[in-house]
């Protein structure tokens, strides 16, 4: 294994302390209690979010917490859900008193710990509600999942709902808006090499030096099927036709989210972003917002997903609002 | 070879005819003669800012085009400098009357092309001056270069020389300010892996499973040595070591750029960030601002750069005037 660490044991809190050093304008990270909250505390009456789940896909989450998007989140071990106790520690520190949302992936391990979270918060007198995020269309059940696994779609529910929140939306309003943007999006992954977690040090599954896995998971679970690769236009109207076959479009407009699992140079990623918008405008659909870039990550695997959010005005408005993160930063 | 590409010699266009389709907000390529400029041409009287090199470094250069830094980027083919022409139809394109700044890479290819590139602008009445990048302490000579090879300092060169353009700058303001950031940043770094180009369809250079290449340049050059690969904290210190080596800064303060190559995890680069504050500490270096990601890459190869600037109050202010360009974002 070739990684730049000191060992596997320190390797996620030293790069959460680096993180925390390198973005101290934004974030604050609670290295004992192991959340990440925004630098200044929420003010009195928001309502706030809080997301979280293993680590290994940097910038999710951590790099989503600042004005217009999180107000925390909780890292687990690589791969690893966060233990119910980070989750009630950031729940507590960031209530303002208005509800604090959950936002969770759909794999069984958050969805518990966050469950459980959820009902030692309200014991504390603190309103939770949860939005589930399961975006992932290759496969029914996975290895860590029953039902669609969550992906992509995790970047824009925290965006949207996060931007209705900062401009004083209600629970409900909160809740509502993100619970909207997970139903009307849909991903697809595909991997061309495995990652390699720093505890086990050797690459998580086995691929032929031709081979694609065909509806990959962001920890390597098995999709579809494995097959030989094929040029991207091939793979990319596969990808978007899957997509389109789970989403039903709200409208003509959607927001294409083309991200790279994390070895894949941004070079692929456009060219790839240049064959869904051919796909897709052949489909009767505009893609009429983007994001391009590895902001859901799968440590070192070579690959990408395509997520697609079937957009509306609304839904338009609170993805154009400010925001100010680490990983995202527009229009303020 | 395993791509998420069509085929090789498509590959460079139709990235870049992606890159144009998700930033149309912000710029426009010019697929005919190979340049990116701004969506909106620049106000007469303004200097402007022209840089360019061999594709396969995204986002440098095109992903910095845009308000408070590039007005225009040439990309050359993978790892090879862009010819003449499309360096002078930029320099056409974006000249506003009070000349353009062409920002260089040094390496032997892109340096005789600019310059014939700004003769022949000359010789059109535009007068345009070049700040030289060399930042790159690892070798002396190298495969590409004579003298030290440009690689991290381009980004904060064109940051601030684009800061004082956009506020009205003059060229001799720019250029002086250009020359000073490049005169005043170091860097060094480490491959991991090889990167693979699309023409070749295997990798640049054979390194062992255990290996590192330490002072490795961004085409996958060689550097001081091939060793072993050892922990995080000793990597860091001896990068940070011949940096400074040939750094005389100009105060305590620094701005810290940890970039990675292409195929390192996020939280590998924060690690080392954190390293890194650790050994400037020691060498009464206060990191006061910082930069980490993903933005001086060679293609898919695992490893990283550290670039240090030494900062003063000017270069400071130009630094956290507002950005606008597809990769780098803030303040407006």
């Amino acid at each position: 294994m070739k990684k730049l660490i000191n060992d596997p044991d320190s390797y996620l809190l030293q790069g959460l302390r680096g993180f925390g050093r390198a973005h101290a304008d934004l974030v604050r990270v609670d290295l004992d209690q192991r959340f990440i909250v925004r630098s200044e505390p929420p003010k009195p009456g928001k309502v706030t979010l809080v997301s979280g789940g293993g680590s290994g896909h940097e910038p999710l989450h951590g790099g989503f917490v600042g004005y217009g998007m999180l107000d925390a989140a909780c890292p687990g071990e690589v791969f690893t859900s966060p233990t119910p106790d980070p989750i009630v520690a950031a729940t507590q520190a960031v209530n303002a008193g208005a509800g604090v949302v959950h936002i969770v992936k759909n794999y069984t391990g958050d969805v518990m710990n966050f469950q459980i979270a959820a009902e030692l918060a309200a014991d504390e007198g603190i309103q939770v509600e949860t939005v589930l995020v399961d975006d992932d269309v290759a496969v029914e059940d996975s290895l860590y999942t029953a039902g669609r696994r969550g992906t992509g779609a995790a970047v824009l529910v925290e965006k949207i709902a996060g931007a209705c929140a900062e401009a004083g939306g209600t629970l409900a309003d909160v809740v509502t808006v993100g619970k909207r943007v997970a139903a009307q999006s849909r991903s697809f992954g595909v991997a061309l090499t495995s990652c390699t977690t720093p505890a086990a040090g050797r690459p998580t599954f086995e691929i032929g030096p031709d081979e694609m896995e065909f509806g990959v998971g962001i920890h390597g679970e098995p999709g579809r099927r494995r097959e030989t690769i094929r040029p991207a236009s091939e793979i990319v109207r596969e990808m978007a036709d899957a997509i389109l076959a789970d989403l039903n479009p709200a409208g003509p407009r959607a927001l294409a989210f083309v991200n790279g699992l994390g070895g894949t140079p941004l070079g692929e990623l456009y060219l790839v972003y240049d064959e869904l918008v051919q796909v897709l405008d052949g489909r009767g659909i505009e893609i009429v917002r983007s994001l391009v870039g590895s902001y859901v990550t799968s440590l070192d695997m070579a690959g990408a997903s395509i997520t697609l959010l079937s957009l509306d005005d609304e839904l338009l408005a609170w993805w154009d609002a400010p925001v100010q993160t680490p990983a995202l930063r527009w229009g303020r």
